[in-house]
């Protein structure tokens, strides 16, 4: 019996993640917790989906509440509520009402989930885990931040469908901020099993792909007005993995406390081995010397734009 | 290679049904058809679904396209274009423009597409699938409209839950208008092999669940603003089922010549064995009187509306 | 963590059972459990299985033992073990040899893994289903023996092939005996929802498809030598919707006490729904005399089978 | 319609990739080639394999034959055909018998499906890709052998379990001949996106792990008799590659003329991306000096072998 909660499920990544784990065999209810006022939107995504399910004989448990009750007993509760970005706001502009939404569910889990573990989406990501881990007080191996992961599946593709290879052959990965300060790490990358240096061939303008891949968000929102399908399935990835126990190792927001590059104090995405425990343990990652510079840069960034939110909500 | 396309592929139906496809092993490649004015948004809804594929390392290519010669080669077209109806609208009023733009488009699918099936979902879809077998001049085996298999999935998943027995163990059909003349096969719905009639230890309240079944198209736009995965899974269900070559007898809107009880001139739902050549049979019903009557009921509201249609489009 | 062992796991149909859950995401854990002299043997089949895990990229834990301590925890076992008929062999003569390991077998797991469900795949298996119950006290809807869903699994796949529709479209039920006793139970079958009466059209020799049902075993075996894939799905079908807790309508051999047609202290197939706690209930069968009477006959042929082994067994 | 044929149906392997592939959404028809003394054994198989498929709902064709004319129209045919190695068996002694077999097969299928593609599985697998190679006259990017993509997978596996991380996390390689002379790219594999050399913590023996890996074969086989699902599941990830044009970097055997280290005149196995055409390209390798060296000497012995098994055929 595996019992998954959502916080932030009438928005559209929360919605949809409910809908993909719907159908995993292993993932039995999901609560969708809404305030009040979304209830009744959120029963009738509920409707919508049993539809769905019956089209593939599909029996889980979706539980529309308003009551954090029904999270008890969750494995893995996943906060994917918030405020989206607007055009002309600065970051401290989302960080501060986002925080004071993932502080105040962070507290909820701990009181009636204290024993799950807790997933974050709500963006900016990095500064989100961490205010998620002190409002919590959860050990940080249970507190992760879902952010480079969708970054590293980006690049990923970027490279599959630009050499015509299976994006199972791409072993690519994005660590630091999930945002302007990114570092896809090119250094270790690898397509078949070959280093990326050995592709010359292919004739890949890596530096475009990159660009490509730090305005992605931004094109499909101007596009089509928000992330949804992506997102979904980067989170959807990450809870099955725990789910199954399976360990791969997945590049999720963790606060570092000197494990990568004396790095301390702040959220960053890094690799690490995921399992039914949250975190096992951080993967060792060789950084050349410009990567490491940007990583510690992403570092300097993102832990002053938290100290500066917790400031402002005086934590 | 097997190619889909898609018109309409902007609304919340016609991007599911995409993305739901986009999954399936069997899909190589799916054609989102656009007006020009929403091809950015079609382009940025295909950038969320690659990341969202990356994570799973599937491999689907998309096509954005305002260009009808990119479905050429198509072994299945849907149409899933059209208004929604509006509060107040009455039947005529959402099946005059619709039936312009499926005739529009099943034009073009007769032009480009030739040897395609044309898969109609487009409301009222009964009515709809007599103009696309019209405008297209397809052989009437090969257009196919989606309303009652969505229905009886519905009513699967009412029984299956209130019973708490795997839907798969439900066997019920709806047929009729995809509408409020739609009429449930509660003679011949058996759960477990067993026929309905002897479920009397369930206490189950049919006429209830058959009331919640004709509102529950209404219960989710009034609750959500839109049906979205149950309609989009009914539709994969169907194009899965001819792609694959299943011989699934599902219930699907056929312009009938007397083949069920004596019936003619109109599309109505019934069922039928489907398979790579879109319709092989339309397998015989055996209704009880109430059940004949209503269906004949339906034949003559749904024949009335489309000649009414028809006669306004002077076709 | 979901854990199933099975003694027999050198059988074809015991290996193929533990090589088929291995590659379903919701068991973790197998354990084959051997005789010393086999264990070699079983550790090889673990390491061949997995070297087609990896080509699946699955991860998931094999235990080839003979230590009985290592079924502890399980949530299932199957009893796969036992000699198989050979020419000329009386039932009896299949029956006592196997009743004495099936006996021993179930003691151990009321010892090791006294919370588990008990699933009986050695034949004859309603005689050893009920073996299997006294045995290990066990409450009886935990005791399960796999048989007659194998045989309706057959009918389905006949009627199916037969007919040129896919085979999730029959809905058939075998009863009674797996054995030559067996009851399909031919007046409650619907193919596509359609009663089968209604299917003159298909000209299907419904009794030539019954007498190659109670030669299905004998035939595959007269060729090839062993059942193997039928079984292991059939048993692996079972063990799926209990782990899933899936509430599939499954006929499995269970002990009697009157619940259908007042049949008593035999354990024969009837239909149950299945779930993680065993069995939730036999669901009512409605047959018509002539499956009646048959039914009832082979309920006295296996008691009388059962009674003669007990007897021999002293028990 | 997609169908593949197998040459070697009856053999342990043969009937494991003809059943793993029947149950994939994207083939439909499988022809099971025997001899006619064989006959009777296939179809027993397939009526097992009808019984397992029903159990999921699956329709495919299966078709045992001894008449070529049935593999008319096959996508792939497979020669899993030929004698085991019996113990002190010289590699000639097994190469001879089997060289006649594949030559023999080859020809029947360059006459009967001269559009498909050859995958060779009978060993010594890189001697015999350039027998049928010759013997079919294909263009080489046609005809495919399968054997250090199982190396591969195995290698896979050992690190994983050895980690404790998933198998889709390590990217390994083995290259050179499938026999004693394998080639372990031990310098380009990563795990996690972390070359190999950077994962001191868990103190990986791998000298050990890769005599382990050369003796695999042998092991399961002096346990269980025969490897059976390893090898069944590396050539149904080759077939479903091809089938899905998935475009994925195998290991192949692949007849050289100077595409690596300039080896020429002899198949062995090297990474290409692999596709509805067979082979697209190889890709790029670099090994170090002592896998460069090892890969030279596999070339030698393998071309030694060839030459004289040519000689003994006189062709």
């Amino acid at each position: 019996m595996v019992k998954v909660s959502i916080f932030g499920s009438t928005g559209t990544i929360g919605k949809n993640v409910a809908f993909t784990l719907a159908r995993m065999d292993t993932v039995d209810e999901i609560v969708m917790v809404s305030r009040p006022k979304s209830l009744d939107k959120v029963k009738g995504e509920t409707y919508d989906m049993y539809d769905a399910l019956a089209a593939r004989d599909i029996d889980c448990k979706l539980i529309p509440t308003c009551d954090f009750n029904e999270i008890r007993g969750s494995e893995i509760v996943l906060i994917a509520a918030g405020i989206h970005r607007q055009p002309g706001m600065n970051r401290l502009e989302l960080a501060i009402p986002n925080a004071k939404i993932v502080r105040y569910y962070s507290k909820q889990i701990a009181k009636y989930a204290p024993d799950s573990i807790i997933l974050v989406a709500t963006n900016p990501v990095d500064v989100m885990t961490t205010i998620a881990l002190e409002a919590s007080g959860f050990n940080k191996m249970k507190v992760i931040g879902v952010g480079n992961h969708l970054d590293s599946l980006r690049l990923k593709n970027y490279f599959s469908r630009k050499i015509n290879i299976n994006s199972s052959e791409v072993h690519t990965r994005v660590v630091g901020e999930h945002g302007n300060h990114m570092v896809p790490l090119l250094s270790s990358t690898s397509i078949g099993g070959i280093p990326l240096k050995y592709f010359e061939f292919a004739k890949l303008d890596v530096d475009a792909l990159v660009e490509q891949l730090k305005n992605a968000g931004n094109t499909i929102i101007s596009k089509k007005g928000a992330t949804e399908y992506g997102p979904a399935f980067a989170i959807s990835n990450l809870i099955s993995t725990m789910i199954t126990d399976s360990h791969k190792v997945l590049t999720v927001s963790f606060y570092l406390e000197g494990e990568v590059e004396g790095v301390r104090n702040v959220s960053l995405g890094v690799p690490a081995i995921t399992s039914k425990n949250g975190i096992e343990m951080i993967v060792p990652i060789h950084m050349n010397d410009v990567e490491k510079e940007s990583f510690i840069e992403a570092a300097n960034v993102v832990r002053d734009t938290t100290y500066k939110v917790k400031e402002n909500l005086n934590i």
